[in-house]
């Protein structure tokens, strides 16, 4: 692995799986690997789980982490190709990346999609650009169409959550006040698809993810149907992707209620907007993993980082 | 102690003072008691003496601290209980608290005052929140109502340099362009009330702090005959406590002087305003202890974290 | 060396370089130097290069780096002497430096000129504030006029790359849409004025540097003339220095090109605006030197970082 861009790029989910609970287990066990190693972590947009969760897991390998807000701490920065840059951004992603490559092992990038223009976003160019001109490892914090650590980390998370050999989960939509990305859905499917699970999308009508993404995956439009024997439910809004990037729907019956989960447990990427996404009663019972799930980012990205380091 | 939020956590003012001195004397004693720990300096509101102080502290004690601005490098946070979450903040205390905890072995916040609600600033909600919901020791950066770093400071700052075995002590108000937290100013009182000195407070009519703090404290209206032989003047400007948040004198007849204060030693926690707060000629004096006092810090934070690690 | 704020304190260049170029082959050799010691880096203003390279390079020293911005992490500070601070500033630099000095064992700092006001610039007053309140070793990371870091590493880079034993290097300036600071070229200029090379500069008239810090240096008004048998064409935009601070060329005839430079390397030290400042044939071709240059940053900060540490 090179790179650690996407879902496609884990090639054995099983043992990607077992590496993590190993590493869960030990997580100081090879504090050494990464000794005197440097990771930037360059933010095109906020965080708190990815921030705090992707530098944790770095000082678990021993590497020095430097963050970097990079429109606040630094400038503009221009992707387009042959541009003459008389206008607001002052350095372009060649120099960028080739430059940031100097100073660090490895190099991690958040940056969200414009959800206004779809060619735009499915040609991931900050992240594209960021694997083409940098000489080092990049890992996607959570690109325009997908955010792998955190698919990574749910994967995990119902790994060890499971209580039958091939559990029934659930990936529901929940209305929302924003118009939000896809990418959590998108990673969220891909990492299921790889996984011995039955998997099905809950989702209104002029929601369907991706049809490139969502591939064979049961797509149902009547939650509750889609909810019938869930082990899990994990729920995500999203803006629509036919209608790019539009909330067509804004009622709350779409919401995640404890009645409607019934003994299924919860999962959820945060942040979340209670008593919007998911009622109060769900996300304060036990059925809620989602604190255990944000504890997994770690495992997921100090997993990435030590085959990352592995093979520099 | 499982959290460091107020200076009635200390329980012997006499051995913590000790025991600063001797992390003073010796600041790298116990570089391997916070190895691979790891605190996070969660900001809502500016710092720079606490901001670098506390990561001083940390780094004495062999830990690591990642530094986050929380609305700029996040998003804003929900603290209210049953809201539906449709307006600006986008995650609820309850996982943020939870979150962080699980990559954070100690929690340090800086949340401030409204000014304009006192029943909302006297809750402290924000500081409550963290320690009902995050499950790893927090640490108090200066909430709404107090700033036990500083006055722990302070307490060790006039144990330094007392060369009477009762000095006195005398906390003054001074006046201020902006309406001012009464955090540093209870903390003062309530660590004075803790020490073996002769402790008065000076304010003009109309600023008396919350008598629930002050208690049996003498208050004199008067400066210049509360000065009388002190050996010590703090100097804090402070907004009305009766008239919550409003600042109802601006004349300069208390701004602190090198004729007021005579003899008598000069402390302020900083930032100060010269010659609105105090005249050049007090801070350019020997008599200042300011840069001292700010010095200090890291001792105070460094006994904080190292109690709370070997309770961890 | 008790400070590293100007080119001028390089006592002899060629020890300078031969020392950087040892650090570069084994930059973690002196790792143990820094151990337990902090740099505070303060950014008055945006910086993507000299925030993370110097950071790297206080990393390979073992040193703790802590990055504060200052007008966003804290608040404006004061540098007028005797002011009634009444306004927007809230710490005066005489209480800020003296402080920062007690947690940092060295502070960077980087704060750019107003170039509206040619007296306050070139009185240096924020780096010259620092230097004479602060009680540790200062090092300019860009200051109104000067940027030595650069300049070092810019004499690095020519040596590692000369061909001949006394290459020419020409000074070009190149259009840019915004006014800029002369910090580099001023430094850049000073470094070669320490080196065994054929300097000359080329810019327009009305751009003339400083007389003060080009002395004897050939200037040419033809740039075509100027880069004739030139080894190596450092290019730099600034703005006026006669008619301080101003914009009054705009069009791209010294805009650099593939065909002007010829056989000459490319060196600039970005962010560089792309077909504005130079074309693409130019940075995507092999006479750059660009990325190389920026790479250099780390060891020439790396060496200022060690004399410093030595010399504590």
């Amino acid at each position: 692995m090179k790179h650690y861009t996407s879902i496609h790029d884990i090639d054995d989910m099983g043992n990607w799986i077992e590496e993590a609970k190993a590493l869960k287990a030990n997580p100081l066990k090879h504090v050494e690997l990464g000794r005197n190693k440097t990771i930037g972590l360059l933010f095109f947009n906020s965080s708190l789980r990815t921030r705090l969760s992707t530098q944790k897991a770095a000082l678990n390998l021993g590497m020095n982490p430097i963050v970097m807000n990079v429109s606040g701490d630094a400038w503009g920065i221009e992707f387009g190709d042959g541009t003459v840059m008389n206008g607001t951004t002052a350095e372009h992603i060649k120099e960028a990346a080739a430059v940031v490559s100097q100073y660090c092992d490895i190099i991690a990038v958040r940056a969200f999609p414009t959800l206004t223009d779809k060619v735009k976003d499915e040609s991931e160019q900050v992240l594209k650009s960021f694997v083409k001109y940098a000489s080092v490892p990049i890992v996607n914090m959570e690109s325009a169409t997908g955010h792998p650590l955190q698919g990574l980390t749910d994967a995990l998370t119902i790994s060890e959550h499971a209580q039958v050999s091939k559990p029934k989960v659930v990936l529901s939509w929940a209305p929302h006040t924003k118009a939000l990305p896809h990418a959590v859905a998108n990673s969220f499917v891909q990492a299921m698809q790889k996984m011995d699970v039955e998997f099905v999308i809950a989702n209104p009508e002029g929601y369907d993810l991706n049809p490139e993404i969502t591939g064979d995956t049961p797509i149902f439009h009547n939650q509750k149907e889609a909810f019938k024997d869930a082990d899990f439910v994990y729920t995500k809004n999203w803006s629509s992707y036919e209608s790019y990037g539009k909330v067509i729907k804004k009622d709350s019956d779409w919401m995640i209620t404890k009645d409607e989960i019934g003994k299924a447990k919860f999962l959820h990427c945060l942040p979340v907007r209670r008593n919007v996404v998911v009622e109060d009663a769900v996300l304060d019972s036990d059925s809620s993993l989602v604190i255990q799930q944000a504890n997994n980012r770690t495992y997921a990205a100090q997993l990435v980082l030590k085959k990352l380091l592995e093979n520099l």
